[in-house]
């Protein structure tokens, strides 16, 4: 196999521990504390996690511990990728093979269906190491197959005994993980002990809380955005001639865009929650564009970076209520929808079927934007935001607006744009050494999770702004991470999201810096990735944990 | 200033320098050869170039000579940005007050603008070692200005007068350096003494020959693309249900397309010399990309990796016709053009001056593309090709394509597509180590350049594939690049541009190994530029340097 010079010298690189689970594999010690309570719905959740709710919270340290059992694990990588998933792998066998050279890790091909269909492959030393501190989730695959009916259950618990497994780890994001407590109640219910344990990943952000400090990929993928913003931001200010409207994954939350925005001054970054807070309308939000735009230009300043999140267009209040609108009837009318051959005959359609105000707003959209409403939904049924070009709308809709300030004299400056969208361009890179680090802890420790006896955990490290040898590493009970939520009509268990706090001080960091930067120009051009140079440089965690650590950036 | 930390480190690096150019500036000898004579045309460039015409290759050695005249220098950063702008001009401050203290150099404002306005800024320490080992030409800006007229050309002599300068850098690609030519003919014409070096840029890569080896930024923006090109492939691998058309920056020459190529072992690129030399059409483009995808079903790989050259429309003969024959009656009728408001009645206007023909391909393209031909012209009113989303183009053309092949039973597999284009995010990164060395090296040389008393000159550097210090400085005369073309129906003087030679040992390699790489998974993942690991991972040249040296890659 043809490998890079870098994944070469990556493959030499050694992931850090937490100095709490490193060395001797039977000194350490687990600490157990009181049994714990999901954040809310506390009957509910109790009716659906009969035997694994409350647990309580575990954490390891150095002393007296056996860990040396012999087991066999299967692993499984769920969802989109995030880079760091191989090394949960690697720090997973690792720890398995150091407390025996017996264990064996099965790993589950494309995803959860893997587990369903019995799709596994063996791993060995030489298989892991050709995958140590790369990116992607091509060692297995991944999926996004959901375990939801009983016959899905039912196949995965005869896997598991197909396979004579000990415990199944789920790397994955909230939706995973709530499947993952899902699946651990189901073994103990018939009668199985086979051990869940999850691992927390999202390039997103929105998978943590009290205890998981941030999910993995985010500070990769979220530095590589970063990279190539930079680059944009400094191509910009060398031509002095466009404004690059940049759009960024994540769908639901815009802790992306935010931490982004941190690294590189950008002159606008929006952000969903607070355009959902504030009720902000698209005008709103155009002019809010505009009031940088018209400002940098008196300083002849005609150009400039303008960060929006992904999910932008399901915050605003009158495209979500239309999005909500669309979907419910589509769902309703599945069939009938789809065999509308045009939009002409979509929008008619709609006409009749969706409130008159909603029906206003997709008429005031450009055209090609309202297609992107109506085209290719996901398998749940939903619009795919990320093919909605947000991005371009709102560059037409700045431009429209600018040419009326024009006519009424409150703008004089040139406006040029180009569009840009980075998602799959930062979900597959070499993990950071942040991440590196973190993920093969998490691997590793979710083997001690597993010795331990313990299910239906996710994997946790904190800690994660000192050095890595003085994380804390442990496992928290997914059903204290969970709520009820409606989902199709239902209420549902699942994990909370955490979306950008307003109230937080990554927020508040930006918020106290983003009018300087809308009129001057403060670009930071943070640059690629480094694995090899100095610390300050090569481990620096994201600057929201920090922020969120109290930590100076 | 708010900086990054990479950006902090990356002042401290110190660019090596050829040894023949490095250590006592007064311990450096020219060698100087015999008159050279252009590509072709002689006679007709002699003509044009009275003064400067054939001039003899200069180079730089170990020996006796004295560089510490005192000198007034203006530098200018002239189109496009390319990584390692701000070495060239670090090199050349660093060699004027090596030479003598006393030495000044001038910037000139938003590229030849400057010059012509007498917009400057006087460099001092302090600037320069704000913009060491930094990407973009935000030190003085670029611009596109050409100095073209008499007016000009007089208004450039009266600010040289005015500063009292002996000497003009231009930082350019080809068209800047024939300016550059042009302007030290001028000059000794006149009788000043003014003296112009250029030094070879662009990102494209496509001013290089004999004597120039690779234009500065090519290898950094390659780096940079094929970076994002692989994480793309890992992903593409990992999530196995989408096809990747990605576009990338290079209006004539395909050299960036085939660096990535080599780089990442895609499925598919395309070339467009290729494309011209076999005059396959864009229906035989879009077969040549179905045959890739068919097979790769075959193996259940419904997912892939397509390189595109940006300037590809421009090669396909019947698009080229269409192209042309538009730009023609568009130049002819700018006015009556510019008044047609709607699509609908610039095609109505064509139907009615181009060729039948290429009426009828304008109509077998998708509405919005063929609008990207009629939309926006650059300043010498062609059509911008970057505006053209030839990625979405083929992406169409394919599904439809593939779409018949399924109905005859030819092609089973799935087909979801994604677009990307990477232009911008590359040619402001941080320059690679390589192109850190070779612009400093190159700046530098352009003092000695001056300091040897030479005018009409591109400093040249040769011999990159070994370590810097046994790299060679010199100077090669700008007319020997130089041939007559055919511009806006005139026959002009210009450098040569280098199109990708389909017998050379880059395209040769690529050509050996497409036919694998378009049905097996080949992907290699070169992650992000390093600048402090071992030297294997950051001081490597391109693979197309290296391959043209007969070096292994």
């Amino acid at each position: 196999m043809d490998i890079s010079v870098l994944q070469k010298t990556r493959y030499e690189y050694k992931p850090k521990l937490p100095a709490g689970i490193a060395g001797d594999i039977n000194a350490i010690k687990i600490e157990i504390g009181k049994p714990t309570e999901s954040i809310s719905d506390h009957k509910a959740l109790k009716e659906v996690f009969k035997h694994t709710y409350g647990k309580p919270l575990a954490v390891f340290s150095k002393g007296n511990g056996s860990h040396s059992g012999e087991y066999k694990v299967g692993v499984i990588l769920s969802g989109g990728q995030a880079p760091g998933g191989h090394n949960v792998i690697a720090g997973l066998y690792d720890g398995l093979k150091k407390g025996n050279p017996g264990s064996k890790l099965y790993g589950f091909l494309g995803g959860p269906s893997g587990l369903i269909d019995n799709k596994t492959v063996l791993f060995t030393g030489e298989i892991i190491d050709a995958y140590r501190n790369t990116g992607g989730f091509d060692i297995i695959g991944s999926g996004r197959t959901k375990i939801e009916t009983p016959e899905q259950f039912e196949a995965s618990l005869e896997t598991t005994k197909k396979l004579g497994l000990d415990a199944v780890v789920i790397i994955g994001g909230d939706d995973s993980n709530t499947n993952a407590a899902l699946l651990a109640e189901y073994f103990m219910e018939k009668g199985s002990k086979v051990q869940v344990i999850g691992c927390p990943k999202t390039i997103d952000g929105d998978l943590k809380n009290e205890h998981i400090e941030t999910s993995f990929g985010f500070d990769t993928a979220c530095k590589t955005y970063s990279e190539l913003i930079g680059n944009i931001a400094r191509d910009a200010n060398s031509a002095k001639k466009y404004w690059h409207f940049i759009k960024l994954m994540g769908r639901a939350a815009s802790h992306i865009a935010l931490e982004c925005a941190l690294q590189t001054q950008p002159n606008v970054c929006l952000i969903s929650e607070e355009v959902e807070k504030k009720q902000m309308s698209l005008s709103q939000i155009v002019e809010s564009i505009c009031v940088s735009i018209c400002k940098r230009a008196e300083n002849k300043d005609n150009f400039g970076v303008i960060l929006i999140p992904e999910g932008l267009v399901e915050f605003i209040p009158e495209i979500k209520k239309l999005i909500q609108e669309i979907n419910d009837v589509v769902a309703k009318h599945t069939e009938e929808f789809s065999n509308l051959s045009s939009y002409i005959d979509q929008q008619y359609w709609l006409s009749r079927v969706i409130s008159h105000e909603s029906y206003n707003v997709l008429l005031t959209l450009p055209p090609e934007f309202a297609r992107g409403l109506l085209a290719d939904r996901d398998p749940h049924g939903n619009v795919q935001v990320s093919l909605i070009e947000t991005e371009k709308l709102l560059m037409q809709l700045v431009e429209k607006r600018l040419n009326k300030l024009k006519d009424e004299g409150v703008y004089k400056g040139k406006f040029s744009s180009l569009g840009h969208f980075f998602g799959y361009e930062g979900r597959c890179a070499f993990p950071s050494n942040f991440d590196a680090d973190y993920c093969y802890s998490l691997g590793f420790n979710a083997f001690l999770l597993i010795a331990s006896g313990l299910t239906g955990y996710l994997s946790s490290i904190k800690n994660l702004t000192a050095p890595a040898s003085e994380w804390i590493a442990g496992g928290v009970p997914l059903t204290m991470m969970m709520n009820m939520e409606q989902r199709h009509g239902l209420k549902k268990p699942v994990i909370k999201k955490a979306l950008v706090d307003l109230e937080g001080r990554p927020f508040k960091t930006f918020d106290l810096k983003r009018d300087i930067w809308a009129v001057k120009t403060c670009f930071l051009y943070p640059g690629s990735i480094q694995y090899f140079g100095p610390p300050e440089v090569c481990d620096i965690p994201s600057k929201t944990i920090a922020l969120e650590h109290n930590k100076v950036i």
